[in-house]
């Protein structure tokens, strides 16, 4: 039997700081920082095809979900465009994971939203700028272990009230009401009821027609696949497309009924934005109504919670990144200064921030892409559309938008969660409950951070009141009771085992011994030592006799360190039941 | 062999919870609640004696400590016998534990002195009083535990910054200095730095010689004991009023100087409020200057940093009962519920608030008190002092208080926990270093909840990388690769885990068989189980042979509502060695 390997926590910061030098030094340092170099001179002409078909499927539906996102986030529609774009260039040249495709997304839109709603598009672009700038830190100083705090429960409670805000926040366009539609949940909700007098009577309609095309749609690409019979193929790719086919129906439609009657009866995207971004800083200072801000102002505006976004940014990419690695490892950090420098750069262009999309990313590994180059095509069909298109996009109904993404967030809910964490632990099913609600009633920031500081004071609870056995070993020449400590126990246990000890010792006659007995024990701090050596002090005042059994030397320093009368308490034998005999002659 | 009591951390909550239940409506509960009609039915003669002796000891501390803690706080003298004077009225009624005496002390004092230089000393009273609400309230729902997350490094750092920063803030006094003392050790240090120049001659000198007869006057009751010869008594016995005898000294020396040179050369503490404290509502509104504070606005000022305050108070006083039980039970909901009446009824009676004190509860024990009705005797010595003596109090040198103050605070320093701590662990080392510094620099509350929040995200990290054993088997018919799980795996760990069994599953071929040892795993979350059950199907995936060893049925119970499939990889082998040969007829 080898020992291989045997993680050490005590060690793994230091092991990590030394990991993190070397590779700094390492000659594959450049491959690793930019993956392009690494694919491109391997790149090929079937390798060319597959990419060109998996840039257009991607394309078709990046352009209507980039204006749906934008809208989502309450910008005007290039903008979902333009994030596309800057960050489908980006990720080509640093991106490590070949089916990755970055963009505008439903939850990073919804948690830009407020900002933008209470201020002005200005705020999307610095959160961009600055979300982008701590994951390049993050990423550099291998911070990305942060996200392993968000366990799974407060992920898939974030996820749902993020789908049901943001198709709440869709009530508004959907029956193209008065008013705003609210930060969220509650509010859009709340917003809707008294509002409603206020509903259009084309606009629902068109909505739901949009909703029930894209079922029958999806429906129709199931059991198709890219390399069946051409009738299976256009199946398969007008399913796939069925994001783009919905706007373009409902654009003809308000285009028809325009051209026709010389009337607007549903609500439209309206103007947008001709061409190509202008290039510039990102906005460090902005002027919303007569009011101007500071840089300083606008960090006061996006205040500490913003802080949630990059995270959530990261969980997203990485999430993805895991899930299409198909076993590969995934290079967390190269991943994140992927993701850093697509929203740095992107902020440049007046890109709205971006992180990983599940759904494109989908379509991208489905359509058989090949390397990163899938996305050259796809960047190229958004420029066409934004220097061609932008008087079209003019038709697009809000109606079919609202449609669109409400279809797209009542897939993303995860409804087997429920049951499921209901039958496997209450804990979790609370926990994920808790991070809905807050969610759902305070916004989403709000509701995450409760998830993650309920679940990480739930794990310091549990640790306080770790499982310690006691037993009695009946011996004819007297009892002894055994108390068996855990594998580790921390200071705020150290109240506990206190309580413990004392509780045994008015349990058991005064010629009981007492053995604690620390086999599994691997450590313990300061704290727990100090209340462990005032129990034993304790006991010998009232004549009890204690022992502590097979302690670890670093332990046993540490007790010594603390009080060195101590030192004679120490025993090791091999197992407890060897001792009896062995405990009272000694006595 | 018996299984005794396995403490179980799942149902312990709900323990608490019928325990609490139980004892509301024990017919024992009336004697718990009010320890006096314990006590008071069993009294005698001799108990009297003893307990006049021990009053009369604490008395003549309570005065001058009373009087030195009212000016750390920065209020005037009256308050701190005001505080000693109800608290010591209601923990008669309530106190559970016979030594322990409370009034002000010296890190509450300080804690309070911030709101008292910028407001006024309602604020110290509202704080007293809202203190002991939220005190009793912790008592009634038995969150007493909350404190059990300060470990021992934390405390001790707080306590040093404390000490430091009250001595500190004692050398405007020292050197009757003008200017203001500051909030924090730093300012202290820097106003006393600013205001060097404008010091007077007398002050400091008084000051020194007050510090040294403290240091002779505590040498010279070295070896005495109350027990001892008449000598050996009085030696002992003016030992102990030290405190009140360097006061009287000064007092008389100001006195002097004042009637033969009819000058005041020393800063002196001045009119002190005459007689009873006026029983009246706490101040739920206040005027500072001309400004008016209603309850919302002197709640703001307070801020959540208050929180602190209730927190202290249940730590000092905790710490104290359980030193001065002898290894009787300590209850700490009782000490909570005196705790909190004590601060609620006290700021009726315009009382700051008040703990246990640690040097008056040593005294107490020494001069060998013998029930809670040794505290009758030190109130009536304060009532008298506040009665006839509050003119004579004008005399009091405010050096020699600074003197008292200086010398208390030294002896509440513990020098040894920094090399203990250093040899011991440095990352406890650590953690008192950061501690102290953010308290000098920052303020005592954001010391200890820097402290408190700095050890619960390193117990977090650490709990993020569990030690997990990696082994290979090997054997005849191939080989084993064993991965031993810990007794809990968290969901922070899970990621970790994951990759563990990535690398495992990279670095050995495709024959050798993975078992994942859950032999000592006792519990782990839906987290750690997706992720393990995602490794699973990636193993599959690749052809690659996987086996889930002596998992408890809660466990396997997780891992199949999460993925039914999962069923036929849970196997029981008694021990690792064993498997070799059945799994590889089973592959």
């Amino acid at each position: 039997m080898t020992l291989l390997n045997e993680y050490q926590n005590s060690t793994s910061l230091r092991k990590r700081f030394k990991n993190y030098t070397k590779n700094t030094c390492s000659t594959k340092l450049l491959k690793k920082r930019l993956p392009i170099i690494k694919w491109l001179p391997k790149y090929s002409i079937p390798f060319f095809i597959q990419d060109i078909i998996a840039g257009i499927t991607v394309g078709l539906t990046a352009i209507p979900q980039g204006i749906a996102y934008a809208v989502v986030a309450g910008l005007s529609p290039e903008y979902g465009l333009y994030a596309s774009l800057t960050s489908g260039f980006v990720y080509i040249i640093f991106g490590s994971c070949k089916d990755v495709t970055v963009g505008p997304t439903a939850i990073v839109s919804a948690l830009v939203a407020k900002y933008v709603a209470g201020y002005s598009s200005d705020f999307a672009i610095l959160a961009a700028f600055l979300s982008g700038v701590l994951i390049l830190l993050m990423g550099i100083f291998n911070l990305g272990f942060l996200v392993e705090f968000i366990s799974m429960p407060v992920i898939k409670g974030f996820t749902i009230a993020g789908a049901l805000q943001i198709a709440s926040s869709q009530l508004k366009s959907f029956f193209a009401l008065a008013g705003s539609s609210g930060n969220y949940f509650a509010e859009s909700v709340y917003n809707f009821a008294i509002n409603i007098k206020t509903a259009r009577l084309w606009d629902p309609i068109l909505a739901t027609v949009t909703i029930i095309m894209l079922i029958l749609l999806q429906k129709l690409g199931v059991g198709c696949k890219r390399t069946d019979g051409l009738l299976k193929q256009i199946r398969w790719f007008t399913s796939l497309g069925r994001n783009a086919v919905v706007v373009i129906i409902g654009m003809c439609v308000a285009y028809v009924i325009k051209i026709t009657t010389d009337s607007e009866p549903l609500a439209l995207v309206g103007e947008i934005g001709n061409g190509l971004p202008n290039i510039g800083l990102p906005p460090f200072n902005t002027i919303v109504g007569n009011e101007t801000y500071l840089f300083s102002d606008m960090l006061q505006v996006l205040g500490p919670q913003s802080i949630v976004l990059p995270l959530v940014i990261i969980l997203e990419s990485v999430a993805i990144s895991k899930a299409f690695a198909e076993g590969g490892k995934v290079d967390a950090t190269q991943e994140m200064i992927a993701l850093g420098l697509c929203n740095i750069i992107g902020s440049f262009a007046r890109s709205m921030p971006i992180t990983g999309s599940f759904t494109r990313t989908a379509l991208n590994y489905a359509s058989g892409v090949q390397t990163q180059a899938g996305g050259v095509t796809k960047c190229l069909l958004i420029i066409v559309a934004l220097t061609f298109l932008t008087s079209t996009f003019y038709y697009i109904p809000k109606a079919s938008l609202a449609g669109l993404i409400i279809v797209a967030m009542f897939s993303m809910i995860d409804y087997e969660i429920f049951p499921k964490l209901w039958k496997a632990s209450k804990r979790e099913f609370f926990l994920l409950l808790i991070t809905i609600i807050v969610c759902l009633c305070a916004g989403l920031e709000y509701g995450i951070v409760t998830g993650v500081v309920t679940e990480a004071l739930m794990l310091l609870f549990n640790r306080s009141r770790p499982v310690i056995g006691v037993h009695t070993l009946k011996h004819d020449t007297g009892d002894i009771t055994l108390i068996s400590l855990p594998e580790v126990i921390s200071y705020c246990a150290a109240e506990h085992l206190r309580r413990l000890l004392f509780k045994v010792s008015l349990k058991f006659d005064i010629n009981c011994v007492t053995v604690i007995d620390g086999t599994n024990l691997r450590s313990m701090d300061s704290t727990v030592a100090t209340n462990i050596l005032s129990v034993i002090e304790d006991y010998q005042k009232r004549g009890r006799c204690v022992w502590l059994l097979n302690f670890n030397c670093n332990v046993q320093k540490l007790c010594t360190v603390i009080n060195g009368n101590i030192a004679d308490k120490f025993v090791s034998a091999p197992n407890a039941l060897d001792l009896a005999v062995a405990f009272h002659k000694r006595v």
